[in-house]
């Protein structure tokens, strides 16, 4: 079933201990929709500016992206300057230059209107709003977020949360969202705010999704009672860690949508294919890897992380 | 079969977040010998000062530990003070009186010499070297250490190492043994110091194996050739994280002592009862999880963290 993914297509230079890329496509929405093509259809609501040309366009084209919901308007594209020098687990932002992005109006193409998963990256919570609620037909609803509409946009946050049926955000956003340091304590606090399962993403350790009494994973089995955790691979060199994050919910929610029925163990290969994909994306600068990716490396890295964490 | 453990039986005043405890009773091979006693049977050697009664013994006896080894000694026994209030992962300490301890010369009982593992706990490589030489029946010799002799006393650690079969340590310590920041480099620069197999402990993430060629855990299977990872379970409140590595070490190497042969499969087990035990001790101050617990507990627990990891 098909995916839409509202957030931000954007250029990005980063510099990492193994050397510096200018201007880098990326974006959340990139990021996601790469991840997410290699198991669904995957249709993207942004906003670019002229420097957006058929290069960067070429890119969602060879992975049959659907970019009728990207406008295109005079200016310059959201861009976007950090550097990972001293941790590779936290960047430093260097500049974020908003630009088209500031005015961003989400519009929603009518073709794009019985997608049935929808995925809010981190964007504005009113607009994260806003396109939830001209999308009443999506059933399965994801977002993600961060530290600055948690400190400086609660009240329009909260009210996204309240309509999720998945949330997926980084330990410091969960222990940020609720004030507690414990990880178990600060999931249940997450989900008391409305969203029925939560996904946390551990960087190199990997992601553990805690699920509500009201989690959506039941048809077909039993409500998960433990968490359930997917881990990271081991990797010789951390090229980028830009977009791990995106290329997990991507490779998540791409899966998720591929399946016919959301049952527990199809949530958790969910959970192994979001890693799997975050692990490819860290390869290279930007979506240079997730770029030259093929379905068959996907699934032969799902093996390996399975020989990683399972007893037989 | 039979483990002997050398290593500190001590005294711990300890303060974290959910209170304080004065003088439990702790020490590496207590903690040891206390979690790998559920498996197998354990023989100590250690040293004690007059402070060690009556109801100290009592805590070994009621899981029928062997003390024959434990030198009973004019003076105090170890002493160590440490608080956990700013962060639950990293003890900050406050006093360490080594006392009787400082003029440990392990003494290893006739009865102990048949013991076909060994495990060299966080001690003086020197001692842990003599202990090794004395004992040279043993088929599987696995080994904990800490900063400060991974620093101050390298050269003697690295002759330890060599003859290594399991080194268990923590992310800090394979960084700081290595000075590679990134986890499989300094996991691949630990292994070429001489160990077979290195266990990395993550904490709250659980912990990770990893293997070289010459990896013990052939026998019956093909040669590992990727990490192993096993979790941790997220806990509403940690209570006292003191003792949770050795604990860890104790269930890890307690269970692989109990099998009748080191399959990988038995050595996955091994991983995950590791955790297992790391998870009870620090669901109270000191031992007291460890003294309280039934094997019933313990395979209970194993399943939960089956269930976390694995796809079905």
């Amino acid at each position: 079933m098909a995916i839409t993914v509202v957030g931000s297509v954007a250029f990005d230079s980063i510099e990492t201990p193994s050397g510096r890329k200018e201007r880098c496509l990326g974006g959340a929405a990139t990021y996601f929709s790469l991840a997410a093509s290699f198991f669904t259809d995957v249709r993207v609501i942004a906003v670019v500016g002229e420097d957006f040309g058929r290069r960067q366009e070429a890119v969602f084209q060879a992975r049959k992206i659907d970019t009728r919901g990207i406008e295109h308007t005079a200016g310059k594209s959201f861009f976007w300057e950090g550097s990972y020098l001293d941790n590779l687990n936290e960047a430093k932002t260097h500049i974020t230059d908003l630009n088209v992005f500031a005015a961003f109006e989400p519009k929603i193409p009518e073709a794009y209107r019985d997608s049935e998963f929808l995925f809010l990256a981190n964007i504005d919570p009113l607009l994260q709003r806003r396109v939830r609620e001209a999308m009443p037909q999506a059933k399965l609803v994801a977002g993600d977020t961060m530290n600055y509409w948690i400190k400086d946009h609660r009240p329009a946050l909260l009210e996204v949360l309240k309509g999720l049926d998945v949330l997926l955000i980084n330990d410091t956003e969960a222990r940020m969202l609720t004030g507690k340091s414990n990880l178990l304590q600060a999931a249940r606090g997450v989900l008391a705010l409305g969203p029925r399962t939560l996904v946390v993403k551990h960087g190199e350790y990997g992601a553990t999704a805690f699920f509500s009494d009201r989690s959506f994973s039941v048809k077909g089995g039993s409500a998960q009672s433990y968490p359930f955790r997917a881990p990271a691979l081991p990797l010789e060199e951390v090229v980028d860690p830009t977009g791990a994050g995106d290329s997990f919910a991507g490779g998540f929610f791409g899966y998720l949508a591929s399946q016919p029925e959301l049952t527990p163990a199809a949530f958790r290969r969910a959970m192994f294919y979001g890693s799997v994909m975050g692990s490819f994306a860290v390869e290279r600068f930007g979506t240079e890897r997730l770029q030259a990716l093929s379905r068959q490396e996907i699934d032969d890295r799902f093996m390996v992380f399975r020989e990683l964490t399972h007893l037989d």
